[in-house]
């Protein structure tokens, strides 16, 4: 049985996948994989999903230049969730997120607000010319 | 507007949500929360999560005694992914996974085969009496 036969797909062929820095452990972000994001992330070893809003394949970086390098492709004991270990090139320190952040994971519940605590890396105007 | 409003919950109600073990950076679950679910997981300060399974909320550890104590409560860029930085207790080192495992996540692609890598910390037969 293949690997990709595997994976418990949802109802949309898809499945969650979180995207965690190999060197600092961090979670930087959370996106989706269809078979194909999954087959080709493996194949070129840098980060591929799938964008539900465009329903297309999205090889991240691909307009940032922000690519994802995985290292390791991990699953979880229900076979519906994938784990990358990546490194997140095109910046120092990384940034994966398209508000110009680290990690998308930037606001904090504090108080009963959501507050945004990380800072901007890059001017997100100069990053999607 | 109350935080919880701001939450994109999915069409079933739902949010993603990945629990991080706060001392060491391993991510070590996926699960998902309702609403109330996450209200009681900032109440309490430990994790609620929504079993999807058993359609109601799933006080985590509250069969294994395997406890999570909830730290930081992050939400990404799109309000639609949940991030909690938690102490896995109950078990030194912590065990998240139903298998025994510190982490679901304990398998890894290699040479086109999903390979169990990460040890049984206690045998599930005795977690779940």
């Amino acid at each position: 049985m293949n690997w990709l036969d595997q994976v418990k797909w949802d109802a949309q062929g898809l499945v969650p996948v979180i995207a965690q820095e190999a060197a600092s452990g961090d979670v930087l972000m959370f996106a989706w994989m269809n078979r194909e994001a999954l087959a080709k992330t493996a194949e070129l070893g840098r980060a591929v999903y799938f964008s539900r809003s465009r329903g297309k394949l999205w090889f991240k970086g691909e307009e940032s230049g922000h690519v994802q390098t995985v290292h390791d492709i991990r699953i979880d004991c229900d076979n519906d969730v994938v784990l990358l270990k990546v490194t997140q090139t095109g910046h120092e320190p990384g940034i994966a997120c398209h508000t110009g952040r680290h990690s998308c994971f930037y606001s904090r519940l504090q108080d009963g607000e959501w507050l945004p605590v990380d800072p901007v890396l890059k001017d997100p105007e100069t990053i999607y010319k």
